[in-house]
């Protein structure tokens, strides 16, 4: 069933109205009729079934009929981080790392990055990935749709406060280190907030990860393949997912 | 470091020819030049450092100089069959899942596949699938290429000879089953084969997963969240390592 997220505060029973982009989807793109079902994510991140009760040309009334109380968070908060890379990459990682549960999403330019983002079209790239971010939220039937952020420099990225701070790092997995990412998993608990960076399709630089590792960030390895800059965040995501979700 | 896959045999300290397209990509592309290093990988899966020689015009002598026994291979032999998508979902399957660790890739038809693979098309297809999954093999340093295949039909898969027989059914995950993949792959022991299916955009049908589940297939969940085709792949691949790789 088609899910879409709303702006509003949601009661059983209570008519709402939707407008705009998901009016437009839900009536012209899906061409729901009066009567039919779709899901509706309040701002307070609750899920209700609601039925359309009626359709007007630039909106439609809907009455909340059920509340879903199926759980689609991970109990961990998870920000993924990524160098900036070429062409589409951050698109899919936002896409897929959407669908696999991350809560948040933080681009900056490492040493590494063949791109730069120019600061006037900054605005505009976070828009598009913020857009990307809704569509994939709302396919993959999620509570919550994920932040889209700049960060401008690593050293900016290390002040973030929360608990668990990694670092995936390609000469871990080819040094066969296969222990630190569990371990860490391992140690997290509901609602810790996890940081976890990612390098550009070159990596990070061995400095970087001497700032990092100096700055209280784990080094992981994440398998034992070499993994594509789009890639690296899904295997880490679904890791967390299979430790914590799937047991 | 580059990886190249060869078909031949290779042992230390044995000169070797490298020719057609390792040899462009290694002298052309890559520009190496003599005494330069790279990886190859023997046609027995073994991977060598080897150094170069000496360059000719189309081809270059390979002084195999150290075999390299850092394994890069699951544990399990895993098939990923998928119904047939749309797009470029199939080479996205391909490409990543070779990441992954998937050792075999089956496209099928299913009854909600909304694309055919006509019979006359079917072997350009299988051959792109599979300069896709050389390149993927190369890139993430695998030490076997995976195998791409069609086949005709959902009995047809059913045939497949390996223990464990797996198919990913979104009810499960939307009923809130989330043991089942682990408690499969727990039974898993190395050099075990693994078939597991996954349905086009559509899903695959009720009757379908009826057809399976009496014979023998396992119907599991992938986690609370709706996956894409292409991405449902990559967490069962990602389970699997986590589980057998990572501790």
């Amino acid at each position: 069933m088609q899910r879409y997220f709303t702006d509003q505060p949601i009661q059983l029973q209570e008519v709402f109205s939707v407008t705009g982009d998901t009016f437009h989807h839900l009536v012209r793109v899906m061409r729901a009729k009066e009567n039919e079902q779709a899901e509706f994510v309040a701002a307070n991140h609750q899920v209700f079934l609601g039925k359309i009760k009626s359709i007007d040309e630039k909106s439609a009334e809907i009455l909340p009929v059920k509340q879903l109380e199926h759980a689609v968070e991970m109990p961990i908060e998870v920000t993924i981080a990524c160098g900036l890379s070429k062409g589409e990459k951050s698109e899919k990682i936002v896409q897929k790392g959407t669908e696999m549960g991350a809560r948040h999403f933080i681009f900056l330019p490492t040493e590494f990055s063949v791109v730069k983002w120019p600061a006037a079209k900054i605005a505009r790239k976070i828009d598009r990935l913020q857009k990307i971010a809704v569509g994939a939220a709302e396919q993959s039937h999620r509570a919550y749709i994920p932040t889209i952020s700049y960060c401008g420099s690593l050293r900016e990225l290390m002040q973030w406060p929360g608990k668990f701070k990694i670092v995936a790092y390609e000469e871990s997995a080819k040094q066969g280190e296969h222990t630190q990412l569990h371990h860490q998993i391992a140690q997290m608990q509901a609602n810790d907030e996890v940081l976890a960076l990612f390098g550009p399709e070159g990596g990070l630089s061995t400095q970087e990860i001497k700032k990092l590792t100096d700055a209280a960030f784990i080094s992981v390895g994440l398998g034992p393949r070499i993994l594509r800059a789009e890639t690296a965040p899904l295997y880490f995501l679904t890791a967390i997912s299979v430790f914590t979700e799937m047991r």
